[in-house]
């Protein structure tokens, strides 16, 4: 019985008809996970074997704590170009510290989610909105694009920023490597024709059009095999200087904890922030894929067990030799409509991954790393975005406008430049949404109890009396902004005698807009100006009742603004019944 | 005229009238500022005289360009500390490198805060919240305190971490100065009895309250005065080792900009974060004291103004030979209570210090630097901020843990990482709170056309239809929530035939929640379930009609709950008509 809790739902549930589905999704996203995880890892600058053994223990540590039905979990583009710009400055790439560092930071990418997923941050997914995150995947496409460059046509540019890269191309093309290009621009012409022609001409021809989708993913496969054929035949890595993956060890590398000598521990101080950075990209990319995968089936995601499930496969992942992970798009996908059910797909891949690991590494010997740049080139041009950039230009201006800087800052600053940028305009976006709130000055609707903005409808006030209806919770992001139209509007209405705060919107009132609203209320009373509030929702107003201004208030909170209306109208007869009499 | 319209309003509409107030405040000033200008500057590690300069033109500057009657602009305690912070790990406190990275200091936060008074964020101030501001302020306090035992006792502690000094401080306690101790201990105690007990006892004897009020704010001239004297007279410096201010030079600093050669070039981007962490401070502590004062008085505070005069202010220090400035709490306070009616009172005491600096800069030869430590102390545990503490503890949890949180992090991690804990925690908290959107399920008040929250009022609902009122604008931060809701209640309620979303509260809806409303029309839409809009507001309407999702709901979006009600109380009749057809 214990044992059965601590198991997952969909494996204790587990239901014989899946089964079908979960075996060939395995099988399929295997095949696409073999070339992606050597040329991935290859653009972290690692062996490619570390790719391999990213592809194993991950997946089964996903299966366990993850939430997602289709979420495939190993090594992805974002990840490895940010393993990439965070160790190149402080290792160089292939030596034995680079490979330490990345496990490092797999490892603490794995822990920092996994605590925030026990202490339920599922919520900092937030931190990042759609622009900004499609702004920089576009912008990290084109940096990976053009680092590749280097590798698919043989050539020796210098790497650093894009435009370094850029402006050397063309003295340095005449030194490009013609067997290496050849064969690389042949199988990116393959690849992408695949991607774009295939799929339709096999429908046409009859095929079934799941299939169909399934056999074009099947191509990047097929390109490592048939060239890793013709490398080897002709011996291209000797006759023609063809750049190949060399001997990839056989065997699964034993689990281990990452060596924590003393200067590791400085490390650990040194990679805290990339590895935040890499866990908050990664855990945002995964959770959109997931989420929009699950809503397809009507399933539900839940952020904080995500987060937990990316946690433990990234820690899964450094103990087994490999670098950060994540829930990948594409992958993702071709699991989903291969027919995914359980987790248990994902489990079919890391078997067989472990099978190729075991056994056949020898075959990727001849593999020419230029094939694996026009994989990768492929598949990141498919990330580039430009819809999400053309509706969000057509909708709204301030959200295309952060989507372009965070591809711009990715591109010309770097990509953890970049994504903090995209951090800090997300949320400088959500301040200045905040601290615009909605305030209507309304009056009554003539002969009813219903109050509307005196702009936009024929509605009665009364003199003296200005009621206000703030459309959002009050908190330190917008109460001076409160306070600021409310001065304004005494000052361009002297004769105020009553000032009316219709809260029926605010669900919160944080401590700042607490101590705003007491100050207020003070200066107003001391110009003879009654502060009101009417339409308090219940919470609210338990919380306001014994603090200082609630004591103050408290015969001047009305239950209705019609209450208040009343109450105020009342008053002023009164008034005018005792100057009448004074005069009388 | 076009002169009249390039000055300031207060200025063009000066009236005779307030000339007494602005004199006597301005005088009133002076006299604090004098030992304040030279105790801040000895807890920024500047030469006594740099406290002088700083007093002059930033307040003509703010009197230009800033928007407060009242706001007393000049050297302040935590802005020193700040400084002394940041320069103190990559210079010599008093050597000239140490001055020149002070004035480029002060140069940098006033060119941001002038460019960002220009491009109108003033809202930035929001990003810390009220307790955030009380945590850092107390924290600050408490650090400066600590570090200001060193001059008081004339102890030679070691400067670093507060843990480092405090343990220190028993071991060296036999070596301390006795005669620099006794003065200081003595001045201490003189000034907390003035700032504690002479105002009583001035006004007990009859003396108006108002000044004994201001009696008291002289009191630590009066230290300077005689501390001074005694020094002097007895040659303390000589026969006891007292540690004192030495030689001022005498004389205005030419109007000079910082020179920048080579290597201040490179010094321009090791400061620039730390200026634009002085600026979000000072500007945030400036506001908040310059929008309570104008509050008294029913005035007004423009937040861009405030930047553009804090960072004209800042930009004059730093041509002056200054260090950064900001308007200070507690003379600001005295200022605005000894009459202050508008920044002439500034201009009196620049003009006041200005012929300090011309001609009395002798007479601080013999002040002994522990009466200076002894007035910081005194002035900054003024600041120790216990009632927001209590009142946020008893009114908001949250809020007083990013108040706890904010103070600590100051004492144990450094006055800016203390800062960045706080804008992280303030934003962190922001993100949380719209993340949570109050989402409830209404139904109809029988025999109305109102609408309330089931959970709370006995409403009626329909069978297959769930509606959803939305409290809160819709955006990225919390979007994704209300879909989670959304399929959480589907599933709970597999009968669900309509979805219906009560937009009444939502302001905004950002491309990202549009985006995550269009992909959740679709799963509904698959599963037979209609999602429809009720009660959307006019400008929201507008923007959303044109986009796919738009044009997909154009005839399920109805202009009232009650319509919407209708309309799915008259389908449901026709089913089942044609159901019972269907059985006849």
């Amino acid at each position: 019985m214990m044992m059965r809790k601590l198991l997952p739902s969909w494996l204790t549930a587990y239901q014989r008809p899946w089964l079908a589905g979960d075996l060939t999704a395995g099988m399929v996203v295997t095949v696409m996970l073999i070339p992606q995880s050597l040329a991935y890892a290859m653009l972290a600058g690692l062996p490619p074997a570390v790719g391999l053994y990213a592809s194993v223990l991950p997946l089964f540590a996903y299966a366990l704590f993850g939430s997602s039905m289709a979420l495939a979990v190993g090594p992805v583009a974002v990840a490895s170009l940010m393993t990439a710009s965070v160790l190149a400055p402080i290792a160089l790439p292939g030596s034995p510290e680079y490979l330490a560092m990345a496990i490092l930071l797999a490892l603490l990418s794995g822990v920092i989610l996994f605590i925030a997923g026990l202490l339920r941050l599922g919520f900092l997914a937030y931190f990042l909105s759609h622009p900004v995150i499609s702004g920089f995947i576009s912008g990290s496409a084109v940096l990976i694009t053009v680092g590749q460059l280097k590798s698919l046509l043989g050539l020796p540019l210098p790497s650093g920023s894009i435009l370094t890269t850029l402006s050397a191309l063309p003295q340095q093309l005449p030194a490009l490597n013609a067997t290496t290009a050849t064969l690389g621009l042949s199988a990116l012409v393959f690849l992408w024709f695949a991607r774009r022609y295939l799929g339709p001409l096999l429908k046409r021809v009859g095929v079934p059009v799941n299939i169909a989708d399934l056999a074009t993913k099947l191509a990047p496969m097929l390109a490592v095999i048939a060239s890793t054929a013709i490398v080897a035949h002709y011996g291209l890595d000797q006759s023609a200087g063809v750049s190949i993956v060399g001997e990839v060890p056989a065997g699964l590398p034993a689990l281990a904890l990452p060596s924590l000598d003393k200067s590791a521990l400085s490390l650990l101080s040194l990679l805290l922030v990339p590895a935040a950075l890499i866990s908050l990209v990664g855990f945002v990319e995964s959770v959109s894929v997931a989420q929009s995968l699950a809503l397809k089936r009507g399933q539900r995601i839940d952020p904080n067990r995500e987060l937990r499930g990316i946690g433990a496969a990234n820690i899964a992942s450094a103990l087994s030799g490999g670098y950060p992970v994540t829930g990948g798009f594409a992958r993702s996908v071709v699991n989903f409509s291969a027919g995914a059910q359980t987790p248990a797909a994902g489990i079919v891949s890391a078997v067989m991954m472990a099978i190729v690991i075991a056994g056949f590494t020898d075959s990727f010997h001849y593999l020419p790393h230029t094939v694996l740049a026009a994989t990768i080139i492929v598949a990141v041009t498919g990330l580039i975005d430009i819809d999400t950039l053309i509706d969000a230009w057509r909708y709204d201006k301030a959200d295309a406008t952060s989507l372009l800087l965070t591809f711009f800052g990715v591109i010309l600053l770097g990509v953890e430049e970049g994504i903090l940028l995209g951090v800090v305009l997300s949320l400088a976006v959500l301040v200045w949404r905040s601290s615009h709130p909605h305030i209507a000055v309304v009056g009554r609707v003539p002969g009813s109890e219903h109050f509307r903005n005196v702009e936009r409808h024929q509605v009665e006030t009364l003199p003296g009396l200005i009621a206000l209806r703030i459309d959002e919770s009050l908190y330190f992001a917008n109460a001076q902004v409160l306070e600021a139209r409310i001065e304004g509007l005494v000052q361009a209405h002297p004769d105020t005698r009553c000032i009316l705060l219709i809260l029926s919107a605010v669900n919160q009132l944080d401590s700042t807009a607490l101590g705003i609203l007491t100050e207020l209320e003070q200066s107003l009373a001391s110009r003879n100006i009654s502060l009101q509030f009417s339409e308090i929702k219940g919470p609210v107003l338990d919380r306001l009742r014994p603090t200082p201004l609630g004591e103050r208030m408290k015969d001047r909170i009305y239950l209705s603004t019609h209450q208040a209306f009343e109450a105020h109208a009342d008053k002023r007869d009164e008034r005018n019944k005792t100057d009448s009499t004074a005069l009388a």
